[in-house]
């Protein structure tokens, strides 16, 4: 199972009129009613143990997020667990794949006293709603959205979306988009990180929204926020053993791939062979130079550097040097969220408890979403 | 909104080891374990005041299905909100409509003692469960099924099924059949009352049914049962003032159905200026005399008689003849179920009362049922 988005950090203009009835009718304004703050979504799928691209991709900046956000931004960060049987899974890899998730997000530093974290299967609202809102979406949006077929192909490992035809569309992965949107909504999200893969499904999420508000509530009053996009330019790691493509679990060569579990010697190991070419000295050149700029992207993220300065930087250098950093940066990089995921794997009772504790508060917010849902569709 | 079927009674051939694993397993078997009960379920939306043809297709069937029902049957009814807002509904009316058609269940003669009568949205497993079945079903079956058309054509008033073309197909309306298979097989019921336009969509929740068990549960054992479809010849009552169209909840014209809050001299005011024909004498002839003969049918369901056998008697009789045979015995049916809807509708307490044991009985198996699917998928 891939990521469905890659995520970042933003912060875009706010509505602020549309936050304000939000945050106050939520109950939650405090005594700083004048600058409410955000309502973030962000959902995961259960990968299993995430790798380099996992980690770069999604988990890193939901951490950034967490870490910058003001004291009055709520964050909320769910593993969704029904959006991953829209493609075949296996059930016991699955279930591991839940759990493991939500032990690397606490691994890497998702704090459950500081944001809402929980499985979006312990939460029926998610669904409930989403059948409220497939009421008010055409089919023939659905159809026109593209991702279904990228992410068919992807799990089939097709070699392009050409392989596939609607024939192999489920009627999940056609309202996968609903879904999300009811992810988004029942918590009147203002601000969802995206990749630029998910900027289609998220404008799909403010139609529904807005929809539902010109249909339903009394004076066409802004009861759902449209929820602002947040689009990272996307940190995109690539195959270490073909650097034209995505960096991906599904691969079968494991060379291909850094896990967050993997050993120091390991990560020396792939690396090391990571494919590059044998042009002297270091440019940033995805197109020509894909191996070599797909280090230097590594490089770059981990250090919290532009890769093309990188580039620069090392001028000179061979790729065996340009390795050794990567290696080390990666090795420094995984070390301590290696060791508390291989600790928290073994506390099923504690990530039990976390899990509890996010759905029940995931729930406090939505449940009264949905009561005033239902007294707008006539459902009470 | 209209019913979305006609339903009946029916004593099909059981598929006895489904059952006896059904059975066995939900613990109910007690110390008959070699003929356990049948699981009933039925759905009807709510529709707010039913008319005579309502009452006559569905509700007089539910009644009887109980009434006939072995001990060890168990019956389930449910009101179905999240059905009706697959069309556009006014919110205020809808609410009305779920509570109207608690009030008409209870006095038609359903007994909450003995049957689980409950409204859908009060119980989540059913959205939930129809999310996972979305997940197993081709978008391609769904858009093969003819329902649609014709709920959505009823419910425009359009004059053919060649008016409603699909850029009008909602995902709810689309996915209406996956949420009915959710419905019924949340309880692993056996049997389920349907009219004939229902019997493609009971195929389809046995092909779900048959999905899941193949693809999920352990040694392929048939965790879902197989429903059977139970098809009653439907008794089609037709408009009184255009015999050649259904008595429509939806008709401009008031004159053309019977409510079950008429009073007597309203029953009669309408069926004695109910359209006929000139022809001397009672024939049985739907083609060529559909007034008379659906005035027989209205009689022959009245007095569980045959319409063609009651032709016969009634010979050289008068169609003022035949108008005043039905007027009595259209005011003997409602006389008991119309003042026991007016008082039940007054008792709004009672009525939230019995939906919420209803809910709790239903979620009680359904909750099971769900702890187990998910157990097969992998979300635990």
């Amino acid at each position: 199972m891939l990521l469905s988005t890659k995520r970042g950090l933003q912060h875009n203009a706010p509505c602020i009129r549309a936050w304000t009835r939000r945050y106050l009718s939520s109950g939650a304004a405090g005594n700083n009613a004048k600058r409410p703050g955000k309502v973030v979504f962000s959902g995961i799928q259960p990968t299993g143990v995430p790798h380099l691209g996992n980690y770069l991709g999604a988990l890193s900046n939901w951490v950034k997020l967490q870490n910058t956000a003001g004291p009055d931004d709520k964050l909320i960060f769910s593993i969704v667990g029904w959006h991953a049987i829209t493609l075949p899974q296996q059930s016991k890899e699955l279930s591991a794949s839940r759990w493991d998730m939500l032990a690397t997000l606490l691994a890497v530093g998702i704090d459950p006293k500081r944001s809402i974290l929980f499985h979006q299967d312990d939460n029926r609202c998610h669904t409930e709603l989403a059948w409220i809102f497939n009421c008010i979406t055409p089919v023939g949006k659905l159809r026109r959205m593209t991702t279904w077929k990228a992410r068919l192909a992807d799990s089939r490992n097709a070699n392009s979306e050409e392989e596939i035809d609607e024939s192999m569309l489920n009627a999940g992965l056609l309202t996968y988009p609903v879904l999300q949107a009811a992810d988004i909504l029942a918590y009147r999200a203002t601000h969802v990180p995206v990749g630029e893969d998910q900027v289609q499904h998220l404008e799909l999420s403010r139609e529904i929204a807005n929809t539902f508000n010109r249909t339903f509530v009394p004076g066409r009053k802004r009861f759902f926020p449209l929820p602002t996009a947040d689009v990272t330019p996307s940190k995109r790691v690539l195959s270490l053993r073909d650097p034209t493509s995505k960096m991906s679990k599904s691969s079968p060569d494991l060379q291909s791939r850094i896990l967050l579990t993997d050993a120091p010697d390991q990560i020396t190991s792939k690396l090391r062979s990571a494919v590059t070419d044998s042009i002297a000295g270091i440019t940033y050149d995805p197109i020509n130079r894909p191996g070599v700029s797909n280090l230097l992207t590594i490089l770059g993220a981990c250090t919290d550097k532009d890769p093309a300065d990188l580039a620069l930087e090392l001028g000179n250098r061979s790729n065996a040097e340009l390795k050794s950093l990567v290696i080390d940066a990666v090795q420094e990089l995984f070390r301590g969220p290696r060791t508390e995921f291989e600790r928290l794997r073994g506390e099923k009772a504690y990530l039990q408890q976390v899990a509890k504790d996010g759905a029940d508060q995931a729930k406090a917010h939505s449940e009264e979403t949905l009561r005033l849902v239902r007294s707008f569709i006539g459902l009470y």
